[in-house]
């Protein structure tokens, strides 16, 4: 439990992305659905998206180089402001999924994500959505006016 | 495990509601964040919301006589189509929540709840919502046109 | 979002804990399954159940005095070390339940939480268990020989 | 949302398993620590685990040619009636992890898997535990003495 040296553990991929950028400027990750993530319904309960959102977003900016670790200890804090999403067609337990991402276009200190979750083959359309992050400082706990560097460059870097 | 009886066990408290309703017409549920809804930044995970607001429309239900538990078994599922919500404050370990649902008024098929999460006296507003669920028959995996007659008659009882 | 004044927030409910100890000398906390519990079968997901068995015990220290997010903030983390549960039967969607727990002599560094998951009547056992935590030093990282004072005293006031 | 043609999805992948079997005999699935995974202590909250655990089994049992959808299907569930954890050490944000799992040699009808969590080098080890579960008829709710024979012949082929 103790974890004094946690911070002297070597990390060798810690750069490392699950996920890959598609040939029209998606992020996407893949998944299964698992019985956790199941409702009475025998199908994925409505929150649980949420993780696989999450996880889409925090990998696309491992995979250009920003580790989500890294922005929390540097100070930084990207909590979400907004969330909306639109559920299509209900997953079952055992089916493939993809989820995929792509930044909107930054507009001031809002950073918006939209979302497809579909079949990997893009035939069936689950869920569609936009979750709107900012940057907060930590420390001051108050919204920062400017991106972090790191972020700020990470971003340009992604397809258009 | 093997729950063959179930079906035999008593239940004398089934129709009763953890919950009551406001003077100014909405339901309201109340809870206290407790260390499972943080993550790392010491408040409430985004995600973990979505079981708070289930949790109030459930027991609206059940306060106006619908058990859910009683649809599901009857073939009738409500499934969330649309969700949209906007997180103003952070919620910390230990903080009391009040949780407040309203139903709006009934169009179509469309079942929207209305949402504030606040604390207890409502000085502090943390996440506002909506919420829209669909009346599914289960056999047929179809939305249904027309309310079950129980659920119908149980909106009709709540507070306009 | 930005929560620089949480800490003037008046907390007057601060040290009012839902549940109860028994004439039997539980602490007990009732809830009941919602649809967020379940999983395909129709039954309580088995991981659910951690986190109510999570409120039960930070609810009985709360109620002999000791909020967990003080504990916290002093810079004590009380991490689960061991977990011990065995399945009996199985909840269904909607059943009520009561989350009973009790503390065990407390020996050496180990605390550790005894379990029982029924239907309020205690007709029906549905889980039973152990969770053992330890009180870590949060800046340092290593567990603590000695309870903190406050979590010690509180500890007195239980009932044997 | 409604699925009424769900059944007849192609799924060309549905036999894929994520997850290999290891030299010594494991099973292994690798996974990251996101944010929805961890508490106000910056690491994996205890009941997280669960669901890690649980992929890893039933990704295991698909590399073997049994799709958990399809014994669900079939009328048998898998519920879990014993859990065993011990927590060694924190998991961080961002961290890399490795989950191993093996079946130990069926007794009765009781199938017990064992677990390895660590980082993916096995340098630092998490969690071990130990999940046993039993067969069920979903229609009668009653424990089965025989494997479905599906079952039964994949774990033959299970390295020893």
């Amino acid at each position: 439990m103790p974890d004094s040296d946690r911070q002297t553990e070597p990390s060798p991929i810690a750069d490392e992305a699950c996920g890959t950028f598609t040939e029209d400027g998606w992020f996407e990750v893949q998944t299964r659905v698992q019985p956790h993530h199941t409702d009475y319904a025998g199908v994925v309960w409505h929150g649980s998206y949420i993780t696989w959102l999450e996880t889409a977003r925090v990998e696309c900016l491992r995979a250009i180089g920003v580790g989500y670790e890294d922005l929390v200890r540097s100070g930084c804090d990207l909590p979400v402001v907004d969330l909306a999403l639109r559920y299509h067609r209900s997953l079952g337990l055992g089916d493939r999924v993809s989820v995929r991402t792509r930044l909107e276009p930054v507009r001031g200190v809002r950073i918006s994500w939209i979302y497809e979750v579909s079949s990997p083959d893009r035939a069936v359309l689950y869920v569609t959505g936009r979750v709107t992050l900012v940057t907060v400082d930590r420390q001051q706990g108050r919204i920062v006016r400017r991106l972090p560097e790191t972020l700020a460059e990470a971003i340009n870097r992604l397809p258009a």
